[in-house]
């Protein structure tokens, strides 16, 4: 069955379309009451995720109220952990927590590698979501890339330098691939089960690229992303690594087609770099939002100014922070709808 | 009197030096015993940074035992607040936390611009060193970039997305004006006074740089702290402005003498755009220090080559990570001596 809504597709292949699609990433969540009615209701975050059929409803919710080209799954990059044998609970207003971590080499051989079975309450979901949205728009899939996903394991929470992950990287290198390699087979398998199950596009986030020093990232995190590229083969495949802007040049040569951009990166210099063989993604400031009607306006036609003539899909350079207004939401894509459709 | 060891002073003054000189951030802290011995016996950090004779103490320690190239007072960038009318509390394993934060065009009125007078004890403190290191080295002095500390202001402690702070450029953006110009005019009048007490350099630290977008950065950071470089004439001044990748081709104007980069940074993109206008800082990675000693003297030698040819203060990208082996930190700077000794 065609998508009656394929723009954000032909975009990441690099066809010629009609306007620049437009989603927000976390586009459903906390800034929808809709979202906050169901949300409250149950006992917390991971009731949402792992009941198919209510994560379903709110990856629904942005379509149908903010008009967006794509829905993306409602899920965590910490199933992957999870699904490996490392729970996480989500503590409210402080994040992810894991009562165990990784410290040793016993710890990484007791970790499964996944074939997506103990996630399959994802798969249902997208499912249960693809019949729903009867190919109104595209669904998008995901996964954290393997390094963020390893210093989530190795912290056991977020943290302002990650220095007990770092530290792993020079000073158990060996290991620290074996457990990078074990995450990878197992977001690989993962991603491909979504595939499988009709994702239409999948988004690998790497939150934590920023803070590794330019070789680690080649060595560490780029490497097993490449290898997640190579691997998805039936859809686009998008790759936003937050804050790793020294690593541009290298990201070229992935296998994806499409590369995020965080708010802080160069337009200019990222089209230089990419020219016409990625997409770019992103990159209107999340707190530009929180401006009035006319300068989020104002400001959208300033960000997709920049990427005249370039192969673009418009989104935040980040999540869509929680207290933002639905309503300069909803402005922020009118106007790249219209502005682009001229 | 004459410096015994001026080679900082010369290095970021672009004169000939023997060899690169080299300090640490943080240098005075948690990674020394004898640090530690002095803190255990207070109630608190505050206690030490409001008493000069400790500060005084621990200010030198890292001078005797590590045998850097400088001093840096032991201080904190939130005296400027507290000074201003924000006292904060230090949370042990937190962080620093406001009780009361700028909210209103009333909180900002009622905050006070100090002549420096209410950051006494800090002077004190230097007046002391000074006189305790008899100009062995150099004591740096130094502050919060205004934006750092406005973050601070309007936080009340640190964050993960600073949105709030970045709220108010975008909904009060004359507002923001008025406070960074109160905390700017503040933090000029405190670094003066840091230099008639006896400060031989000046580092202004832009810690939460990174968060902004590069036209924000320039009208809401930059703008400011080249105010600062500009009052400081009578020595040289250090601007660390991390993550700022995006705006080193701007702070090429600002009138200071040295540049600081993070561990992240590429040094042959820096070394391009300053070429030997300013001098540059940094930048070994933190976690480079977690490695063996073998480790930490190749990867020393691997980023001094980085530099080689160019005006260079060694340092780290970022403070010594608290859990750094002090005998490591030694391996660093005796690498830093021998290699560029040649």
């Amino acid at each position: 069955m065609a998508l009656q809504n394929d723009l954000i597709v032909r975009a990441a292949l690099g066809e010629a379309v009609e306007r620049t699609p437009v989603w927000l990433m976390r586009q459903a969540g906390r800034i929808l009451p809709e979202y906050r009615a169901v949300r409250g209701s149950l006992s917390g975050f991971k009731e949402l995720v792992t009941t198919p059929e209510l994560a379903a409803e709110v990856t629904i919710q942005p379509v149908d109220i903010l008009d967006v080209d794509a829905a993306i799954i409602f899920s965590d990059i910490l199933e992957i952990p999870e699904a490996m044998g490392l729970p996480y609970e989500m503590v409210e207003k402080k994040g992810p927590l894991f009562n165990k971590t990784v410290q040793s080499k016993a710890d990484i051989d007791a970790l499964k590698v996944t074939d997506g079975s103990e996630l399959q309450y994802v798969i249902d979901a997208i499912s249960i979501t693809k019949k729903e949205l009867n190919d109104r728009v595209p669904l998008i899939g995901f996964a954290g890339a393997p390094w963020t996903i390893f210093s989530y394991m190795i912290e056991g929470q977020g943290s302002k330098t990650f220095s007990k992950a770092r530290k792993m990287l020079h000073t158990e290198p060996e290991l620290s691939h074996q457990l990078l390699q074990k995450i990878t087979d197992s977001t690989i398998n993962y991603l491909k089960a979504q595939v499988e199950a009709g994702a239409n596009l999948i988004q690998v986030f790497d939150s934590w690229a920023g803070i590794l020093p330019q070789d680690h990232y080649k060595e560490f995190s780029l490497a097993y992303i490449s290898q997640i590229c190579d691997a998805i083969n039936d859809v686009p495949v998008t790759v936003f690594a937050k804050g790793a802007y020294f690593a541009l040049e290298d990201m070229n040569a992935l296998n994806c087609n499409t590369i995020g951009l965080d708010w802080n990166m160069n337009v200019a210099n990222a089209r230089s770099i990419f020219k016409d063989t990625k997409t770019l993604q992103g990159n209107f400031d999340p707190c530009a939002l929180y401006g009035t009607e006319e300068q989020v306006k104002e400001k959208t036609i300033e960000m997709l100014q920049k990427f005249e003539g370039a192969r673009h899909i418009a989104n935040l350079g980040h999540g869509v922070y929680p207290d933002t207004d639905p309503e300069k939401v909803k402005v922020f894509i009118n106007t790249v709808k219209e502005y682009t459709s001229k």
